[in-house]
């Protein structure tokens, strides 16, 4: 019988707590690996790699064969530092935030090497998925590497980044909601084949989140549960082999704002408030995702960077060319009418943009 | 390079929702099988039998090469059918209640091709996982066998399936809480190593439902939830290699209780109870385990039941010796004593215990 | 895009040069085994039992739980001793010929652990295969396991195992010719789909020792190279996921032996006359099979065994019924009248059977 | 238990014989393919684009995408076409020889979709290997993509391709048999451990053909069994996750070649003659290698080319410094001293090198 299981890829070193700095050594080490290079973020070496190098430099079966700072995700700089590394190299290490990880990432698939993913902060879902951003040719562009062999999230230092990785996060890990309903609408259109384990899995993600009690936003078990629902949106890609259970029509309209504006704000940022904007336009748990928005703090705080209404409604009209070969609610016109009046009338929308 | 990634079977075919039952052939015949065996436990053939024998013979491309009404768990039955089915079969198909899904399970194990999970209650995580419960040599014995290749599960069977058996489920995932919190307990002690990204899965399926608001335990909605919870339950167990994900102290008392009492109640009450028990004992989250099986209904149904705080009392003294390679809280006899004493204390425990 | 590679599994101990058995221990331990069983064929142990249980008891991070000397595969036999194996076993390993090692590997195929094959002699391509001969209800029937995890096989060993056993696996090697050939003449009548992969490994397996020059077939590298071709035809099977590659009309006329004669012969001897009688029905290569079966020897020994040609008409008669769903040169009837008038008019079969 | 089996991925679509190239849009079909797109090498649109692309147009499941004409392997050209694909595509097809299978190869691994390999000549196993040998600042560079979806050997068209393609593939297949005593020799000197299965197919793959008689080699059986030994030789690699099984001291001799003569000859024809040289350097199985080399006519074929053995010495001395981590024969002084002598006393090297 040639039928076979659907099989799938997970981390191998998946650590999310207090303190994991100072064991990184000892995660790679256990999983076998032997010859790393460290890719830090710009800034990211002076904070955090005087306690990362030690634990490799500390264990005698690691070789740390070399360092970089690098924050460059322009594809031609990444070649050409891509096949100068050491060819006995086993895995890379990338420290920091999305530009570092989606440029270490995609020079450690280019070498065919593992990927350990150490974000020091989790505005999004990135750090734990095999996507990349990358700029190709003047443009940003969406690419596939591999999922990362290695997870490690320190959440001293999560909680110690600025608010606004925190919020963005929230915003990201939101927007399951409304990107789950566009997936089963492209479904009932006879657009997609919904997966359903990967929709149960972004399903889980977020509403663990969002019904989770708390008092402080940097507490240290809502910071890991929003770690550990960014992790498994990434991870549902992986097994839905595409963005769908983790982007949606909120996704589409952040991706049109990066074009429309000049200073685009963080994805997670953008993202969460066309959650918000796209759930009342589905009629469906808008209630929910006001009520986490509020609570959290992240209206308030989105209402403090002037984020403009007319932008929004630039990147309405746009969103659907993004991705033509989808069909989620933003791509239905009246959708798109009901959005941009949804902006001029809802009492939060018009509070938090200009 | 020769550390490769954690790689995970999952099921092919996952459908959670309503009026599934019609679509079985459809589901079946999309995964590419073609000739499959169908196995339906005492009586279940009566309520599902024609639907899902019809839904398979409308399909040209599936032949339906047997159906069998069988509810044996002893192994040399089993066994006796297991090679006399027919050699070119693909997959077969288990409809019912905990014990043909384990004998069919096993069949299939036995024959090398794939099983295909339609659980008509879903009182634990057993539709769900590897595992099976069978008689070998007159004792209840855990085997064993392979990861569902499909489950589908019609929502409106489960609901209208005796309360009995969600309450059980309902037990069953609460579990989790103490079973997790079991496993790192192992961990700090050096007997295990806990496998984080199981432990999330786990602790994801439990904390979405415990958190979630309804008006009713049957209404649709959260019956999803339920049984997602339980499948992620199931699936966690692959992926740690183990059950200990999903078992811990609670299910050693359940366990116990098997074969101390004459008549025991389902596996999932009586682990719901268990649950509760250790939690307390644990000094770990037993607020919000007393909340959600209070609320839903869960403590005043065992108070029905007429179970005995001595039964109890002797399974925890017994409990160490079923699985005598591990070293969870009821190991300590220390945390014995206090189990005991908090049998006759605790208010709830009083009132549903006699 | 959900299209996969064809993945398979292969040994991950591959073993096979003189003087392995002292180093059993050392395989085992590198490859990640902790606890282990080992199962002997009956007067194995007093032969081999000593070096490869102190190769096995030197190493400090090996446990050996337990040993048996073994030989019963009679299915309810099994049974009762697999699920009395201690729970923390890691690999059983089996060490004898084909009887132990069918054993033993369902043994670990029921407890879903790794099997470790040790064969004495290769008299056919069981031991590097995922199929077993059992005795199921009183009838020897071929059942599916898993493929071993390691393979070790000591060529000293082997070269001092009694001539038969050397002939044999000669015997089932060369049947590669005719077994490709009518998997192809399936194809061609579109009763099967030949996977090219596994044609080619089977192909290579026979080939490479067919064309090979050699003194005597004990030398060291004959022998290896007869080892490595039935550990390939083994794997050839694994990857077709049916027998077809390895075995045609000519296992089916020695499965039909096995039933009308009281004393069959080895497998590989009957399997080696029958296919010397199929190349000449099917008029292909059996200048090859002839001047191999000739110059080793083969033919020679035959003539002392004192085989019956009415016992191979009757076989051949009764031989398309064993695999109705295939269509194989025997299946056809003038081939069949082809093969029987043969037994009676070529000058080699009329010498070498009564 | 967390130890698992070794897992190997091989093509899907596998076919190797006469009058392949009408079929593959069956072939691509059948494997569950529907968008690609084509390209040829240079040249290659005239003789074989008209049969290609009617036999996918013609299947109505299948979308050609796009075609192109391509032979460039510099890697930012192949960057700037790479991301320029449609974003639906699922496989890109290579048809051609060396440079645009690895320019199609590598951009198919950028763009995570499949790669289907139609050789039109086989000049060496890079058909199908996951390596790829590209231009990078301006210097010939060996990297990493992924293993071949699908092979598609049309045996008319490597028939009647010129003969020194012949004479190269054939000069690359027997290189195996220094190749692997190389890495027996680095695993003896503990630089190295063999895998053994790797090692198994790739001698099988050598000594299937070296032993087979044949009257011309152009004739389709013996083309045939190259082609399958070429396929083996690539998978072998890809099992040890390395090239040694397939690449030893007479690859990095022909390297240095590549870096020594302003016009290299094809790869396995410098192979060839490195092969023999090293075969008597290590005086193992030269007998068979010159006996090979002679009667095939290579060694004729390689007296008309005008290699210098003042080449080949210079590149003897340059080989060890292109691995610098391997341990082959050429790696030790003294073998190199013994080569630079064979040059100039051997009498069959004194002929073909001037």
């Amino acid at each position: 019988m040639g039928i076979s299981m659907h099989r799938i890829e997970i981390p191998t070193i998946m650590e999310v707590d207090s303190n994991r700095l100072v064991h990184v050594g000892s995660y790679i080490e256990r999983a076998g690996i032997s010859n790393v290079a460290v890719f830090f973020g710009e800034g990211i070496r002076d904070l955090f790699g005087e306690v990362i190098l030690d634990s490799i430099q500390k264990k005698p079966s690691l070789n740390l064969l070399n360092t970089y700072d690098y924050d460059d995700i322009r594809l031609e700089s990444l070649i050409s530092i891509a096949f100068t590394l050491p060819k006995n190299i086993d895995a890379i290490i990338g420290v920091g935030g999305g530009k570092v990880l989606d440029a270490s990432k995609y020079i450690a698939f280019l070498n065919n090497v593992h990927f350990i993913s150490i974000p020091t902060s989790t505005s999004n879902d990135g750090f734990s998925s095999s996507g990349c951003s990358l700029i190709i040719d003047g443009k940003r562009t969406s690419v596939q590497a591999a999922m990362p062999f290695g997870l490690i999230v320190d959440l001293d230092v999560i909680k110690n980044a600025p608010a606004k990785f925190i919020y963005s996060g929230l915003g990201d890990i939101v927007s399951k909601i409304t990107a789950i309903y566009d997936w089963y609408f492209e479904e009932h259109n006879h657009k997609a084949k919904v997966d359903d384990f990967a929709a149960m899995l972004a399903r889980k993600s977020v509403n663990s989140i969002v019904r989770m009690p708390y008092t402080d936003i940097t507490e240290k078990y809502f910071l890991k549960e929003m770690v550990d629902s960014l992790t498994m949106s990434g991870i549902s890609m992986e097994i839905a082999g595409s963005s769908a259970p983790a982007s949606g029509s909120e996704h589409l309209i952040s991706h049109a704002l990066d074009k429309v504006v000049a200073f685009p704000q963080l994805h997670g940022i953008q993202v969460g408030v066309a959650t918000y904007l796209m759930s009342l336009v589905q009629e469906h748990r808008y209630e929910r995702i006001e009520k986490f928005l509020s609570e959290t703090g992240f209206f308030d705080y989105v209402e403090t960077l002037g984020m403009k209404a007319d932008d929004f409604e630039e990147a309405i009209d746009f969103a659907p060319s993004i991705k033509v070969n989808r069909h989620t609610f933003i791509h239905v016109e009246e959708n798109r009418l009901k959005a941009k009046m949804l902006l001029r009338e809802n009492d939060i929308l018009r509070r938090v943009l200009k």
